[in-house]
């Protein structure tokens, strides 16, 4: 893990994974039992679902003799030829919701670890909320490498979850529409957000979001960039919309506030001013990205005559 | 459901609903109600998972005064004002397998309609095999309008997945790289595609399935269209990515034959000639379009000295 490239633009966190996700020792039992008896084998430490970091890096640790590889995902081999392992865990408990230090860890060690982490988080979350078949409610265990959960009831095959979100910033003369969760810091304002349903394109998801939490119609969506988000495990779809004009009408069950906010107020709120208009969201969120993207687009608006 | 503008342009099969999928009304029982009890409200009929198409549309019918709302899933309200439902099946059987049928549908009626048909086909497919909870294995009954299932022993909520997918070409000196797979009819190439996994960006994803089917390595990822593919519920996400080399390994357990095509063999594919190069995929499959795209887009490659 270590010596990897810093880059000069940072990345969104959980991004730029450098693991050799290795698909087909997933399914050759004996390429898999060879990974996972390597001696350069390494299991990553995790306690429950947060990171453990030490130094500015992860702890891998050596796989004992006796661990068996149908209590393990493998993630992948690094770039040291390195077979890497999460051990998967039966009863999480309650703690399943992130805290202050796994959303942290992206500003402690290197992006590709980070990235390697995320992936771990969400596979051992999936794993854990997957004991039983959704079928027929029998027992499952892993298969694949941990890339799959098999029933021993229904022979019924489950595989790991991924939900894909669209974030998107809806765009009008000049000014892009910020939203609030209830729940957020004070003064925090983000780009609006929603799950793709069953039946939708990216782009009539973001059109149908930015309506339902805003009241704002838009036209000619474009994607800007995507980012693993292991909360547990969605695929963030990051899109630059049109705003057909910019009356709000906000649906407070969903957002707290909505408001237009010019390019000024952004780059202000971007360069973590006191007197900007809001408190932007943190580097590792690909909102930060989208927005910081914006501002290398947008065309002021007129001046008013 | 009538009345539907066709756009000159045809779209990707699924792609282009027109319900207003109320969102707000899923979580409020009194509103849900309302919409069941309306007399206006109608009911997708299905074959188990197939289309029902009467004189090139789908047939909704009137739900009967002793249907139960928590057997149905609120698909949203049509441009009618009519609240659309689709039954619950608690089981399916084996026919799970999409058929001719439901794939021609596409052919048949209105795009609006395919998108309708597909949505819920997706839905009721989700919940004929969530009947278990996967945390605990108790029962679990549909709630939110059948966005959602509730275990009744541990109170885990279950949401519908969608599963997304990256399907992309690979470019290369003015050729593209198509592949076929095993099951396929003869002579039919596409684009390459696979599932998006845990921890992975959507261009990190293009990146590794077209190395790990074709040994080709790609930068440059772009993004062009997306599309809701409702088998069982994937959401396809179109990509072109620029290929280093052309060299090929194919990997001939996920894919039989790979080959880089011109835009002359493109055309003439897509334009049906018997002598192309390969037999192009159907209209209604977002890889028609993206190699639509790509042809709009194409240097041509400077002739060999
Ligand atoms: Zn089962
Ligand atoms: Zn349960």
């Amino acid at each position: 893990m270590h010596g990897t490239q810093k880059t000069d633009r940072p990345l969104p966190g959980f991004v730029g994974g450098t693991l050799d996700r290795v698909d087909h020792v997933r399914t050759n039992p004996a390429l898999l039992a060879q990974a996972f008896a390597d001696p350069a084998a390494r299991r990553l430490v995790l306690d429950g679902l947060e990171p453990v970091e030490v130094e500015g890096h992860l702890v891998l640790e050596p796989i004992g003799a006796d661990a068996q590889m149908m209590d393990h995902v493998l993630l992948g081999v690094d770039r040291q030829a390195r077979p890497i392992f999460a051990r998967l865990v039966k009863d999480l408990g309650p703690n399943l919701v992130p805290t202050p230090r796994s959303r942290a860890i992206a500003g402690l060690i290197p992006a590709d670890e980070v990235a390697l982490y995320g992936a771990a988080r969400s596979l051992v979350h999936w794993h854990a909320r997957h004991p039983f078949c959704s079928v027929c409610g029998g027992a499952t265990q892993a298969v694949k490498a941990g890339w799959s959960r098999r029933c021993e009831t229904c022979g019924a095959e489950h595989f790991p979850r991924t939900d894909p979100v669209v974030i998107m910033l809806a765009e009008h003369e000049g000014r892009v529409l910020l939203g609030r969760q209830h729940s957020w810091p004070e003064g925090r304002y983000s780009a609006l957000a929603g799950f793709v349903e069953p039946g939708e394109t990216i782009e009539e998801a973001v059109a149908r979001e930015i309506h339902e939490e805003a009241g704002v119609r838009v036209h000619s969506v474009r994607y800007v960039m995507s980012q693993p988000w292991p909360f547990p495990s969605s695929l963030m779809i990051a899109c630059v919309a049109q705003a057909q004009d910019d009356a709000l009408r906000i649906d407070e069950t969903e957002i707290e506030h909505a408001f237009w906010c010019d390019a000024d107020g952004v780059r202000a709120a971007m360069a973590g001013d006191s007197d900007a208009p809001f408190v932007a969201p943190p580097q590792m969120a690909v909102a930060w990205h989208l927005l910081d993207h914006w501002l290398g687009k947008v065309v002021p608006a007129a001046p008013s005559a």
